[in-house]
């Protein structure tokens, strides 16, 4: 008999977007990847980093990635001291739960977006409570004062593609006894974000990733920038060399390529507008999306069938069996070429 | 008020060895990093998983590390499913306790050992449970029946260097309620190790890392062997995605190539093995090591005194000022040429 702690033993897991095996022959618009290669400058780093007989990896890597820390606060406009570097955002919403909400502990989150926060908290021990949308995109029945330790906003929402607007979340942050976490994964794809909010309140903080808009999915990079004093407890937490060296010689130079970062978020967004009016005009129900995504419902609310005739064709878009969700489909945002492909599919499926 | 946890406000958080930033000036024999490059095969497997333009970084690495743990299981013996890979061993280490050990539960380990196990149990807000060892190298005092939730042992121990026998570690495991871990960080450069005990065992669980026999302590690459129940639960707690794309092809092209591994292996030892003598003939005190380092005491047990002529001529070494260990210093096996410079060093600080 194995004495798994009872939390443990009874959870299911988190399982993340299928990965199909032989992915080139795919167009794969499942798990909100950017259809774009990273910067140049991030081989280059990454090549000048492991050399010509990789004898740098023999050594630890810089345990506080403070070079990054400087360039992100630059980027941000912070001191580097209200920021921290971690093995994708995941790494930073995990040491969140454990640095704000002990055993027995209550998390909030909004459903839908998204479900790992809920898998984390059940690592914790945690109790999770989900508030639910108003048909307005609102969060329905939030507490005047609400007494959780962690409030998870996911803006722009994934899967819906919504943003909530800075003036709202500010609202949410002051209705907050303990922390507001602003999960801005899909920040660089928006209009706006929150990260004023987080010079303004204490109990703010906002994280970010560099998966989708910097190309670096495969590289497990993200931040989250906080007032030092949580900064400074994410630091205890943390594996103390979190990163390991190739990745955060590419966090700085995708970091620092700010033009090529610019121009790959502009193509998505027109794509995805374009892409979003096609779909109106052949009938499909969407929410404006301020990610790199949407997420659409065909006329007869029908998800499964759609995602059925797209896998067919190769097409690999995320369904969700939720009833909240199942009418629809959240597509990813490909390239252009991509979408004109995956269009003309869904006008075949009917 | 930030409303942080009272474990987390309070502790003070693991501070790792030293990393100068003018590192290629120093002789760097303080944490135990492998004085050679990794095998030429890692970083041709890195440069094709990068290709031309880093398209493969966009998208999501395995989250399993599939094939890593089939190259890890042939290696060792054992089914894939009884390996898990992790973002350096430090990792797994982390989610075992929280696998096992919940908030006021105990933990056991050796002092002196590897310290980060109290950094992690503070994190968890599990309560920590030392124990010494006796002048022969057992465990001091340790119970017919110990009922904390995880053991972990450390052999070879660092900082001592010596390693307990299989036969003692497996009346150890006989002699655990809960999980024994066999944290075998250095067990490539030993004699022995405790793999056997797993096959037997239910509650032996063994982690190993690539920081150090491998020459990849800068891409944080770890895994653990035990039951697949035990397996299970640890991929339930890790991060989906916990090993970039980069670092996955590091160790599965470092993990092949064996005839590098055992020759990198062999020069080590040799050096530590001759470099251990030539302490003893000027009188130095010496545990026989199965590590890549000794630990050895000048013969006026003042550790601090050639720790500091040493750290004058650049050559780092790691000194503890606990009171058990501060008449001596940990001293990493470098190149045999680092080593002679390091004894001349020795020589004349007298």
């Amino acid at each position: 008999m194995i004495p798994l702690r009872n939390n443990i033993a009874s959870m299911a897991g988190y399982v993340p977007g299928y990965q199909p095996p032989d992915i080139a022959s795919w167009i794969k618009l499942n798990t909100n990847e950017n259809p774009y290669p990273p910067s140049p400058e991030v081989v280059k780093a990454i090549t000048a980093e492991l050399g010509q007989d990789g004898a740098s990896l023999r050594t630890y890597p810089s345990a506080s990635s403070q070079t990054l820390r400087e360039i992100a606060g630059d980027l941000y406009g912070f001191d580097p001291s209200w920021v921290i570097m971690a093995n994708g955002s995941d790494e930073v919403l995990n040491n969140l739960i454990r640095a704000f909400a002990a055993e027995g502990e209550e998390i909030g989150f909004v459903h839908p977006s998204y479900s790992y926060y809920a898998t984390l908290a059940e690592i914790q021990g945690a109790k999770v409570r989900t508030f639910s949308l108003t048909d307005d995109l609102w969060i329905a029945g939030f507490p005047e004062n609400y007494e959780g330790k962690l409030l998870f906003l996911t803006t722009p929402n994934s899967p819906l593609g919504f943003a909530f607007t800075p003036g709202y979340i500010e609202k949410i942050a002051q209705r907050c006894k303990g922390m507001l976490v602003v999960d801005e994964a899909y920040a660089d794809f928006s209009d706006s974000n929150a990260l004023d909010l987080v010079r303004k309140y204490e109990n703010v903080v906002i994280t970010r990733t560099l998966s989708k808009s910097y190309a670096l999915a495969g590289m497990r990079l993200g931040l989250a920038i906080a007032r030092p004093e949580v900064i400074a407890a994410l630091d205890k937490i943390r594996d103390h060399y979190n990163l390991d060296r190739l990745a955060q010689a590419a966090c700085g130079a995708a970091l620092k390529d700010q033009e090529y970062f610019a121009e790959c978020c502009r193509k998505i967004r027109a794509t995805r507008d374009w892409f979003s009016g096609e779909l109106r005009k052949i009938g499909y129900d969407l929410i404006p999306s301020q990610g790199n995504f949407v997420f659409a419902a065909p006329p007869d609310r029908n998800g499964k069938r759609v995602y059925d005739g797209l896998y067919e064709r190769k097409i690999l878009v995320r369904y969700f069996t939720d009833p909240l969700l199942s009418a629809g489909l959240r597509i990813s945002i490909g390239t252009r070429d991509e979408m004109e492909t995956t269009l003309k599919a869904i006008k075949e499926i009917g």
